[in-house]
């Protein structure tokens, strides 16, 4: 199953609503009356959720849900901790950060601490969402430099300002690229880098910014080695900067430390931070090298009304606590390789249905030729993933960072039903 | 006192540190360490706030003050009901909008219902910040007329992504206009209008929008009829769509009815909301006319990992209860009026330091020719209030729209005794 390019993968077909049953159809209806075009469902089949908690979740008829896909709640559906942070902040305190706080001082410093490194020497500066943060590096990057061009991977997604799209390759064809932006292979890294940063000098004024997620999630979930040290290197030879977009790939995702860049070995200059930092509480931010934002912070200042806000930074300390107190790097790292090896082993009665399987920790992406089915095929038995890549033929599995050994045994379980019988 | 363009009004200076206590002194230190030189602080002497209450904040040692500046609190600090939806739904889910939910439905109908005209029979879509909503709406806009040019008031401010930052003048001269840009006099609006299109024809594809922040406040606060709706024929003859940014005007801030546009008697192509929709939590969005989004919501589809959240609903829901319940519209217009009203008086008493009276409801700009002593000479005396306009000498009076007829007594005796000693 190929799908145009620009075509969001497991997206319901607003057309498509015969299925339904009639509250549901009429759910989407009124949806679609208020909310617009602009907006898309999941799964041929919309789940219509009404509660979560740890790694499940439950629709409007009670039916349960494995959630193995929300990375956003990586320390699980309402969490208590979480909840108590934000219930106890917001009765207290909410205002921004043109007053003086401490806890936004002391939650930027234990952040900063957990890089290492020169970035871990640098500020740390918040946003709300991970747009705005990627959005924000490049502005940084392109004061810093002087310079416009940009180096993405292939199917790159940043984010969904003006300017991220720009720089987003999986938005497809009616989101254009800017005229300053350069897209290489993953394969290829290094390699294509240095040509891409020849090209923009020879087109413009040469490269600002090489921006990678660290787990290529929507190239496809590239975790093996794949030369980023040697891009990098490329990219600062020519003047750029690196960008290490950690939105997906970090807060323990990858099971292996909390930053997917670390994994590569390079120190970047700016690292973009967004998804689960605040369990579903928009908050988002960078770490910067100080050198690198000196005379942007001099110059031009920078303010977000709700970034850095005291609940913000409530919330995102409740996140970090979580995480380290329940080991849950540790449990991703542990229970994403059971998971593996239960792919692997299924993959072995299914040869025909599940290809490669590559990730770290709980981000797990399996090639298969009709991703769409088995999707579709997992959600008919309460079993939420997505897909993602160039063609939308690889798995994502993606769930929250609490995920169980009974948990995995479920979702294989789920799947090797769904793989025996592809079209039920 | 003047100040440099694009130097931010009421900032706090860094290297003058030497008048703060020493723990202020020691925390100031800290934060410019991790948060490095894009951040700001208020006041010659910054406040340090650990708790707030209706139109209170206190500060580390125990001391109140009276808060007139901050709107995006607007139905009043830590609002019990504010807090209780945000718990409650913390509680029960924290999902995206590619799961279907009512909540969202039903927010987005009561939202649009409130608007009237054509844009009310239009689709609401949900951001995380007044920036985004403001950056989505000039992609709308752009998508929808093929074109680029878009057109401000000479010191507008439309957010700080890239996008926003570049129709942003009030930002100053380190962060460029975009070169589509074209800046217009309030005391001209139409026919500025006009001509600022016909430039861009003339330079370019031509103009995709004119955006107003319906108060005009970084220009220094204007309520009364400029002559908006003959501008909003202006650009639309033009082929241009008009934007009303609502992100501060909004929500009942002029105490005459929710939208500041309606006071026009203009009913626009896009609305953009922000900061009070939360009342801290980071919700924000925009409304738009079907017609306008129909190609782009096709085409290009929008996803905001954040925007619209089941939280950041629920919340927007209480917040919006609250008004209606509270009567909070009414009360902005009534205390709004006595603190006109006794700012009038007061400039009977200091004719040399109290101008031009501006405003609607409880968003007031006073013109002085000092406003930098009198803004600090009230903070002393822990009333807080902050300055705006293109020289900084307008004081922005812009409380919590809970504000009592006492707050209105507190800040007028306060105002009173800053202004018999402004250089105490």
């Amino acid at each position: 199953m190929t799908r145009a390019r620009g075509r969001m993968n497991n997206a319901f077909d607003p057309s498509d609503t015969e299925r339904l049953d009639p509250q549901t159809r009429e759910l989407v209806r009124e949806r679609g009356e208020r909310l617009g075009p602009a907006y898309r469902l999941f799964y041929t089949d919309p789940v219509h959720v009404v509660r979560g908690l740890g790694t499940r979740l439950w629709d409007a008829d009670g039916n349960e849900y494995l959630d193995a896909y929300n990375n956003v709640v990586s320390v699980g559906h309402a969490h208590p901790r979480v909840v108590a942070a934000v219930t106890e902040q917001m009765s207290t305190l909410c205002t921004h950060t043109r007053y003086l706080h401490e806890d936004i001082v002391r939650y930027a410093g234990e952040l900063l601490d957990s890089f290492g490194g020169e970035i871990g020497a640098g500020h740390a500066m918040f946003t709300c969402t991970g747009s705005e943060a990627n959005d924000l590096a490049l502005r940084i990057a392109r004061y810093r430099t002087g310079r416009d061009g940009v180096i993405i991977t292939d199917e790159a997604y940043h984010g969904n300002s003006a300017q991220t799209a720009e720089i987003s390759a999986s938005l497809g064809e009616h989101s254009p690229l800017g005229t300053w932006v350069r897209q290489v292979r993953v394969e290829h890294l290094a390699e294509d880098v240095r040509a891409a940063a020849a090209d923009l000098h020879r087109h413009g004024n040469g490269v600002a910014a090489f921006i990678v997620d660290s787990a290529f999630s929507s190239d496809g979930i590239y975790t093996h080695d794949v030369g980023l040290g040697a891009a990098v290197e490329a990219v600062r030879d020519a003047g750029g900067l690196f960008i290490a977009d950690e939105v997906q790939s970090g807060f323990g995702r990858l099971g292996d430390g909390l930053w997917g860049y670390a994994r590569h070995g390079v120190d970047p200059d700016i690292v973009t931070l967004g998804k689960p930092m605040g369990n579903g509480f928009p908050v988002a931010g960078l770490a910067v090298r100080r050198e690198v934002v000196a005379d942007f912070g001099h110059d031009v200042r920078y303010f977000n009304t709700f970034g850095g806000n005291t609940v913000a930074i409530a919330v995102a300390q409740a996140v970090l606590d979580v995480i380290r107190d329940e080991q849950l790097v540790e449990n991703s790292r542990r229970v994403g390789s059971e998971l593996r090896a239960g792919l692997v082993a299924l993959r072995e009665r299914h040869p025909e249905l599940l290809g490669e399987i590559r990730g770290s920790g709980l981000y797990v992406g399996v090639d298969t030729p009709d991703a769409a089915a088995i999707v579709n095929g997992l959600r008919a038995r309460r079993v939420l993933i997505s897909a993602t890549g160039p063609a939308g033929n690889t798995l994502k599995i993606r769930p929250p960072l609490v995920f169980s050994a009974d948990d995995v045994e479920l979702i294989l379980d789920a799947l090797d039903a769904v793989l025996a019988q592809p079209n039920d």
